[in-house]
């Protein structure tokens, strides 16, 4: 199924991450559909794209920190579910996936690397649990469980001392930036309570338009909270339309 | 942890479904938190309730079901997640339940038992993650994975085939003959549109109150939907306020 160019680049992406399973499994993984919709159009090659997969990597990811959290914590089944969803975040699994590398190495069609898919964090997280079915079906759940413990302890043990913060604002930045050439400006809208007490709402524009309110009890909770709404709004494509905020 | 007669129960119930696993931990399973707040307060006995072991059983379920779906059909994404919601849904888990007798051995609190805690759907359908996790846990996930098969393969493969109807109205008069000895009864209130694009509204009467209103293509599927509300309304226990439908 792989070419020869293909297999090298899956061959070096294994072992600089030391995964040793199926190769074509991993080439699967790593294949974007916006790779094997172009092939489809342009040449002959039908190839599956890793979104089969990733419906079976969520499963083998969200089963496995069930697994880690039911055994190792004593919290109960709302803190479980709270943590899991932090750590099973497209936010922390785009993280993982840069550790590991995966921008570098999955196949994207022209248009989407073009446009910074290989910085996606949608295509970097699905490509993540796409990566954790490869090695599921190479090896078995063992295998896989033991790759989730490996790889997101760091962020389980973080999010149960409740010190995992996600860098909204950042990934913000960093994304207007690159698609923009500019930054998001955040303004305090309202700031109201006693000292003990206070809430803040903030408003984050970007390109002139009005992104995304936030609120919170901190001047940083409530940006998060707002440059949380305004990366939805630019991946979901709404900087295109006109029905914002 | 269990006294004699909770030990007897529960060998009975391992011994009538065939389950081979760890006593105390199906125990648990069947642990439900009335009965374990009704022990704290009434005695000195101090249990753990099903409520985590569900949250795990969930994950057990979930993964268990996307690597059936995975394995033997040629499914898109979209429809794998549509087919799992489907067969992993309270509806379907409670008649597994049930077909496991698990309402005449489950541990309830007196006041839960009075109001017919042991035919409720979703205490029945966490009784059944919880013991699929107690599987899991006593005799690992291959286990717990054929246990799903065993149990869920007729709704998989109906649910893939299209003909997984879940029968509203049917559970709607189970439980009203129940509790209130009476049917409900069905009106449809509106009835539009040319031969080949109909649509049907329909409202439903318990004990001379509406509790439902639903909208179909066909009747039948506009009584569904009618049967499924009333069915919410229930079981969240609005018959017994004044802000119905």
């Amino acid at each position: 199924m792989m070419n020869q160019e293909e297999e090298k680049k899956v061959i070096e992406f294994c072992s600089i991450n030391s995964i040793n399973a199926n190769r074509e499994l991993i080439f699967k993984a790593l294949c974007h559909s916006s790779f094997t919709n172009e092939l489809a159009q342009n040449t002959s090659r039908i190839l599956e794209s890793n979104e089969r997969m990733e419906f079976l990597g969520d499963a083998v990811l969200e089963f496995s920190l069930a697994t880690l959290l039911y055994r190792n914590f004593a919290l109960s089944e709302g803190e479980m579910s709270k943590i899991r969803a932090m750590v099973g975040s497209e936010k922390v699994l785009s993280k993982v996936a840069r550790e590991l590398r995966i921008g570098e190495y999955i196949f994207l069609g022209k248009g989407e690397r073009h446009t910074g898919g290989a910085e996606r964090e949608s295509i970097l997280a699905d490509a993540f649990e796409a990566l954790l079915a490869a090695i599921y079906l190479s090896n078995g759940l063992e295998t896989a469980l033991n790759f989730v413990r490996e790889r997101l302890s760091h962020y389980l043990n973080k999010a149960v001392e409740g010190a995992l913060v996600l860098d909204y604002k950042t990934s913000l930045q960093e994304l207007t930036q690159a698609r923009f050439g500019s930054r998001p400006s955040y303004t305090t809208i309202r700031e109201d309570g006693p000292p003990q007490d206070k809430s803040f709402k903030v408003e984050v524009v970007v390109e002139d338009r009005l992104l995304g309110i936030g609120e919170g009890r901190t001047k940083k909770a409530a940006e998060q909270s707002a440059a949380r709404k305004a990366l939805e709004a630019i991946l979901e494509g709404k900087m295109d339309r006109e029905d914002l905020p």
